[in-house]
C-alpha cells in the first residue's frame, strides 16, 4: 500500500481527496494536516466524512509557523504528499518533501507555470523559481507520458482544465482563429472555497449569478499556456468566470471563429480522434450539449459543440466537477499514472442524479 | 380607473402581471383568462396570489377553440388587454381587441419584428403580417416617444432586453466592431415557463447549469433587430442562453472588440449619458459588476463593464429579472407610458434580499 | 413625515426594514447606523438596495464602544428608532432613546419577557430589568390595543410569531391538552443572520436540512409566555427549529392532542372567528396546507390545519416570512399601529412567485 | 457474476440502482426495462449515467399492456429482478419472476404488509394477497436473518426506514410511552419522483417547504407495523411528511414521552448496543444532531438524540438518503445479504460534500 499524506485537509479539495482515497485500493491515508485544525479529531472538521470512515478519531495535525516539516512524521512516514493549499503556501512543503525524496502532487498554482515571470505577473513574487522548471504540469490528457516516476506534479486549475479540454483539439488541428478565443465559465460555489467570506454565504449567493475577476482572473494565463503549447505559438484569450448557485460543476462555453481549414473540417471527428481512449473524456454528437449535473461527483469531462453558420463561429461546451476532475480527482489520476496504477482506480464513481 | 384584462393568467408572466397590477393605483384587474383553467377560482391557479388578494374567488375564464372574443366580456368590459401567451397564439386576440378599439400589450413574440420574413424564418408562418407594421416595439429606453396613445405594443423578449441594453450605448456611439458581438446569457428557470417538462423538474435543473438553443435561439434575430437599428446597418451576433439553477434573473455577459474610436472613448461617460434620467437603468462604476440577486423581483436593469487591454475587448454585464423588466414589469411600464401615468407607478418595489 | 432611524442596518432584518420603509408613504429614513460599517456609503453595505434607491451615497454611521447616543444626531433628528441588534445590545440605545422621548421598536429579544427571571434563565444577565415592565410585546394580533402611543415595543421572535399564531385560537378556546404541544419549525437560512459562520456557507447548508438548538432554543420560553397568556395558566412546550435550504420562510408544524371539547368543536370556525378582520392572517379550508413560497417577501401568515382521528391530534401548519412578519414587517406593522397609520401601509407587497 | 434486471429503469430509484450496480463486483446489469421508454437507448433516458458507462447504447425495453414477461428475456436471462415501480404495478412481474424461480427485490409497497387488510385500507385492492405472507420485509437491521435465500423481498419505504430506525431501540427497550410517538419528516424533492407534476417544477418547490399527506400518508401504517413488531403490541403514530427544497435526503425528527423506565435509562447505550456492528448505522454522542448532507449519496443512516428534561420527551433525529438507504441502496444491501455477498459491496461510496 502507498501511504498518503494530505496537507490542507480542512478545505473542500482536501475533503474530496479523502472521499476518493478512502476507497482507493492501492493507497492508505496516513496523515491529515490542516491550518487551524488545533489537533481536532477529523469528524469535527468534516463530520460528513469523519463519522462514516475509519478516519474517525484521527487527529488532524496543525500547521503553525514554526512547524518544521523536515522532522515531521506527516512527511517521514509517507510516500506521496498531496498539497491542497492556497497559492504561495506550497513552497516550504514542497522543499521539505523533495529533500526527503517524497513525491508531491500540488493542487495549488505555485508550480503550474513554466515561465516564472508569468507567474509573478499574475500572482506576485515566487519563493522557489528554481523548482518550476523541474515540475510536470499534470493535465493528464496533454502530458501523460511525462508523469510516471516524476517527483513534483502541478495539478491544473479547475477552470483551466475545462477550458483547455474544450478547445485543445481544434487548436491542435489548426481550425480556429487564435485571436478569437473567448471562454465564458460558470462555476459552482465550492470553487470559492470553504473560507468565511460574505459572498459565500447562502443568503448572498443562492438564487443569484455574477461574473467576477473579469479580465483579471489568474486562470487566464494558465489557459493561455496550455493552448499556446497546443498552437505552437503564443496566444491571448478572454476568460470570464461566474459564480453559479450550485455546489459543484463548471460549464465552460467557448467561442472561436473558424478559419478556412476549420470551415471545411469534420470537427466531430477531430474531437473524437483526439480523445479516443481517454478514460475520463466523453464527446457528444454535434449539436448536443452537456449539463453539469451529468458529471456531479465524478472525474469525467463531457464535451459538446456546434457550429453557427451565420457567424462562422464554433461554440464548445465542456462540463466537469471542479472538485474532482478540476482538483482532487485529477490529482488522484496523476498519482495513478505516476505509480503505474490503473488510471481509473478510485475514480469510477458515477454521478449523483438527481 | 383603467380596467385591465389578462389573457394567459396561469403562467409565470401572467402571475407577475397580477402581482404588479394588484398594487397599481391607476388600474383595476377586471378579468383573468387562461387556457385549461376550467373556470376555476383564481386561488386554485395561484394560491400564492389568490389567498392574499381581492382576486380570491374570481373565476378564471377558460379559452377553448370556439371561444369568440368579439362578444366576450373579457374584452368588452376592459380598457387594456395584456396577452401573456406562447408565440403564435396572440393573433386572434389582437384582432378582436383592435376591432373593439381596445389597447393591447402583447408579451409574446408575434408582433416584435418589423420584417415579417425574419419572423417567419425563426418562428414559422405569421397569421397577420399586415398588423406587424402598425406595432410599436416596446423597449421603452429605445422607443419611449412612440408608445403614447398607440394601440398595439409588442413587449420585448427577456434575453433581448438585457442583451440590447448592455450593448446599445456602445453600438450607438460607434465604439465597437459590429462583427464581434457575443452575448452569453444565464437565465433563471422561470424563463422556461410553467409547462410540464422533464427539464423543468427540480431534480433535473437544480444544482446544474446547461446551454440550450445554441446558435438557434429565437431571441437572436430580435437582439439583431435592435442593435442593427442602433448601428444604422444590419449586423449579426452570437447568442448563447443558459439555464441557471435559480428562479429569476438573467445575467448577460456581452463581449465586443473595441474599434479605434472605442479604444479612445470614455466608455463610462457613454453609458451614463445614454441612460441619464432612465428610471429603471443603473450604471455601475467601471470594473464593478452586478449580480442578479440585486434586482430580484424588481423592474431595474443594472449594467457593469470593464475593458480588457490585453485583448482590446469590452466586457459588459447586465442583470434584470426576466419576469419583471424581462416581461410583466416592462409591460406595465409600457402601459404607464401609453396612458401618461407616472412611468414608475406600480414598479417601485425593491429587491428581496436575501 | 415621520423620521426614522435604523440601528443595525447591515444585517438582513435591517435591510428588510429599509426595503419596506423606502416605499412607506408616512415616513422617511433619516439615519442608518451599523457596527463595523466604517462610515461606508450604503451601496457598499447592501448594493441591492443602495444602487436602486435614494439611499445611495448615505453614510452609514458606525457604532463603536465610546459612541454616545445621547448626543448623536441619529437619535436627536428622528422620531422613531428601529433596533435590529443581537440580544444584549439594545439596552444602551433604548435608554438613550427613551430619555429623549423617542419611540423605539426593538427587533431583539431584550424586552420581550414580562418576567426578567425567565429572560435571565435563557439569555443571561439583563442590564435594565426596570424597563421590562414598561414594554408592550408587539404581537399585534394579541396586543393591538396596547400599542398606540406606547414608547417601547418589543417585536416578537420569528419562530415565536408563527408558532403562537398557529395554536393561539385553539388554546384560547380551550380545545387542546396543554401538556401535549409540540412545535416543529423549519426556517430559511436568513434566520441565521448575515454573520460569517461556516454553517451559513452555501456549501454547508444548501441541499441539506438539520435540527439545531433542540430542547434549548431561546424562542421556547417566548412561545410559552404567549400561549400561557392565552391559556390563562403556565404551560410548557417542545420546540425544535430546523435550518432549511431556502432563503426565507418559516413553516411551523404544530401538534396537539384534542381534549373532549376540542373533539366536538368546529375548529375551522374557531380559527376564522379569531382572525376575522386581521389584515395579515389567512386561514385555509380544513385539510389544505400552506407553503412558505406563498408568502415569500410579504407580511402575511397563512394557516392550515387538519385533524387525525386515529390519534386524536390536531396538526396545524403556519407559514410566514421570517424577515417580514417574523421581523421587519411586523416592526413596521407595530409602527403603523403606534402612530395610527393604516395598518397595511408599506406592507401590501405580494409574494414573489416563483 | 449474478445477472440483474431492473424494471422501472427510467425513474430516480431505477437510476440509483444503476449507479450502484454499475460498480458492484458481484453482478452485472443485463436488462433495463421502463414504461414509455419506446426502446430508446439508455443515454436518452439518463444521459448522466448513459454517456459514462458501458450501458451506453443498451436498449431500454418497453412495457406495454400486452407485454408478457413470462417469455421475456428480461426475466429469463437474469438471476435477480429489481422492481422500481409505483404501487399496484408489481404484481404481474412478481408472479412471472417467481414462476421462473427468479429472485425479486421489490422497491414498491405491494408486498410490505403482513396484513393484507392494512394494505387495502391505505392503498386499495391487492391483486395477489396470497403472496404477502411469503415475503420478507427487507429492513435489514430488523430482519437480516430472514433474508438469505429468500425469493421475494419487500424493500421498505424511504420515510419508514428513517422513522423506524430512529425509534426502534427505544421502543424495543420499553423506554417510551407508545401513544406519544410523533414523526415529523422532511424529504428532498426526489422523493416525489420523476413524474411530470406542477408541484415538482423547480419554480414551485425551490425556496419553499410544505407539509403534505398530513394524517393520511401511506407510510404511516408501515412505520406502525415495524414499531408494533418491536413493541410486541399494536401502536398508532402521527406522521407528517414535508417536501424540502433539496434533491436528496430525509431528516426525521421523532418525539416521544419517556416513561419511568426511559427516564432512568442510559439512552445512548441503548442506541449504541442496538446498532453495534451495523455497517450502515452511526449513532452520535447525545446532544449532537446530524444533517442530511452528511449522508448525501450514501447508504448510511446517522442518528442523534437528546432529552428535554422540561417536557420529559426524547427527541431523535435520523438522516438518510431517500434514494440510497431509502430505496436503491437498501435494495442492494438486501441482495448482498440474500446472496451472501459482503453486505457493504457496492455501497462504500462516501458523501458528496459539499
Amino acid at each position: 500500500m502507498t501511504d498518503v499524506t494530505i496537507i490542507g485537509a480542512s478545505g473542500y479539495a482536501g475533503a474530496e481527496l479523502i472521499r476518493i482515497l478512502a476507497n482507493h485500493k492501492e493507497c492508505k491515508i496516513r496523515h491529515l494536516v490542516a491550518k487551524g485544525s488545533k489537533n481536532r479529531c477529523f469528524e469535527e472538521v468534516f463530520p460528513s466524512l469523519g463519522y462514516l470512515t475509519e478516519l474517525r478519531g484521527m487527529v488532524v495535525g496543525d500547521v503553525d509557523e514554526d512547524f518544521s516539516l523536515k522532522t515531521d512524521p506527516a512527511v517521514n512516514d509517507t510516500d506521496v504528499v498531496f498539497l491542497a493549499l492556497p497559492h504561495g503556501a506550497s513552497v516550504p512543503f514542497v522543499k521539505a518533501c523533495l529533500e526527503k525524496n517524497k513525491n508531491v502532487i500540488d493542487l495549488g498554482a505555485d508550480f503550474r507555470f513554466h515561465d516564472v515571470a508569468t507567474y509573478e505577473r499574475w500572482y506576485g513574487h515566487h519563493e522557489a523559481p528554481e523548482l518550476c522548471s523541474d515540475t510536470v504540469y499534470g493535465l493528464v490528457e496533454m502530458h501523460r507520458d511525462l508523469i510516471p516516476d516524476h517527483g513534483l506534479i502541478a495539478n491544473p486549475g479547475c477552470y483551466v482544465t475545462g477550458a483547455t479540454l474544450a478547445m485543445l483539439p481544434l487548436v491542435e488541428a489548426g481550425c480556429v482563429d487564435l485571436d478569437s478565443l473567448i471562454f465564458d465559465s460558470k462555476s459552482g460555489i465550492s470553487g470559492a472555497g470553504r473560507g468565511l467570506k460574505e459572498g459565500s454565504l447562502y443568503g448572498e449567493c443562492s438564487e443569484s449569478i455574477k461574473a467576477y475577476g473579469v479580465a483579471s482572473h489568474r486562470h487566464t494565463p494558465e489557459i493561455e499556456q496550455n493552448l499556446s503549447e497546443a498552437a505552437g505559438r503564443p496566444l491571448t484569450i478572454s476568460f470570464t468566470p461566474h459564480l453559479t448557485p450550485m455546489n459543484r460543476g463548471i460549464l465552460t462555453t467557448a467561442y472561436a471563429k473558424l478559419n478556412e481549414k476549420g470551415k471545411k473540417a469534420d470537427l466531430e471527428a477531430i474531437f473524437r480522434n483526439r480523445y479516443e481512449g481517454e478514460p475520463f473524456i466523453r464527446v457528444l454528437p454535434r449539436g448536443k450539449m452537456p449539463e453539469t449535473k451529468w458529471i456531479q461527483g465524478t472525474n469525467y469531462v463531457i464535451i459538446g459543440f456546434t457550429v453557427d453558420p451565420r457567424t462562422e463561429r464554433v461554440i464548445v461546451c465542456s462540463v466537469l466537477d471542479n472538485l474532482v476532475k478540476g482538483a482532487a480527482g485529477q490529482a488522484v489520476q496523476n498519482m495513478n499514472v505516476m505509480y503505474g496504477f490503473d488510471e481509473r482506480e478510485g475514480l469510477t464513481m458515477l454521478p449523483i442524479f438527481p
